[in-house]
């Protein structure tokens, strides 16, 4: 029986099936032959961040990393977990964006409100999907947040409407458990000098209730991690 | 009546009396003339970070800072949210200090555990208090986030006797209410290698239970503010 190499948690978009050999490349080759330093006949744990689950054997590490498809399985899509977000200020993306994909959030939607727009977001969607990638490999979870945008409110709350539940995370709302529902859960967050009267208005007809989180005043990325944290840790569903 | 600078809000230790005029130095001098850029006339609040709030108006702001103390309020202790945490992995400590601090933990005490030791930390404690001082501007609160330590973990469990309330974060464990008491609650988080066996029997037999935090694995860091968000925004008192 293949030894298991170092706890290994690798992404791999197109998994082998069982049997098949394939070659890797990318974040997932660097990763086993640099990082855990896997070895040929060791066994490792891959997944395709959309549910499925894979063991792998390794065959060939260096120079090339080959490896065989070994028995899959099926992860179920937890609830749906949906967080629309304003700009935080400066370079808070890059951490807010890691621990939001450790919390198990599913979708991270990026919004442009009218008193702060994303700076860059197309040079640094990579970035940040690199750092998705890195937290389902620390979380060893399934399924990989995605993010999408930086899209108008108005477009991004349009999908909202399957939601069983719509919050807006408001300063000054009373708490509320954000929802224990199976079913999809949406939250929006504001951007770090907040939403316009305006947007509030907007959200509020479409459905979308204040949530408060507290006596403090959050900054954008802290509230997003907070609304991330009651999801994961129940308190709130 | 004299008019308000741009929100701000600083950190002064020893508070003008009402009348009383005094010359700030340091950060809170800095953060008046340099950030908000207040002017003479201009009023600004303040907090010794220990429950006091006093109005102070700016006599002068350049080159020195003068200013003259106002009305003192007082704001009540919060219930003592204590955690006690292991080292995270590399410079992850410093966002992880802003944060917790921004959640309103009053104390966080850095714990020392067979698995990993707080590496330098009497060096960056400086840092650590700054960070913890701009998050209390920040989130415009009374009191300021206390940092002790690192002490060893028999040590700093010592001091829970008077909790109300005493939890250690394990993974696998079971989700629980962290508690709605209004006494002090105290939880412990381990290090980025985890606790070993016998920490985590130490830890249940002086009367710390598991407690769950959903579940994905997270990273100390991650564990440490999931547990602030949860006393923050109920789900967890």
């Amino acid at each position: 029986m293949a030894a298991d190499a170092a706890p290994a948690f690798v992404l791999i978009e197109r998994l082998p099936a069982p049997g098949e050999e394939t070659l890797l490349d990318g974040d997932a080759a660097h990763y086993l032959s640099r990082v855990v330093r896997a070895r040929p006949g060791e066994r490792v744990t891959a997944t395709d961040g959309a549910g499925t689950v894979a063991t792998l054997e390794v065959l060939e590490s260096r120079p090339t990393v080959c490896v065989i498809g070994g028995q899959h399985r099926s992860v179920p899509r937890p609830a749906e977990r949906v967080l629309l977000c304003g700009a935080p200020e400066g370079d808070r993306a890059d951490w807010m964006v890691e621990k939001l994909a450790e919390l198990g959030v599913g979708r991270l939607v990026l919004i442009e409100c009218e008193r702060a727009k994303w700076e860059r977001a197309e040079g640094k969607l990579e970035r940040w999907s690199r750092l998705a990638a890195a937290a389902l490999r620390q979380s060893q979870s399934a399924w990989l947040m995605r993010i999408e945008g930086p899209l108008a409110l108005a477009t991004a709350i349009a999908g909202a409407q399957s939601a069983v539940a719509r919050w807006v995370a408001l300063p000054g709302a009373g708490t509320v458990r954000l929802s224990r529902e199976d079913g999809a859960s949406w939250c929006v967050v504001g951007p770090s000098p907040g939403f316009s009267e305006g947007e509030v208005k907007r959200l509020q007809e479409s459905g979308f209730a204040p949530a408060g989180l507290g006596p403090s005043r959050l900054r954008t990325e802290t509230a997003a991690l907070t609304v991330a944290a009651l999801w994961q840790a129940g308190g709130a569903g």
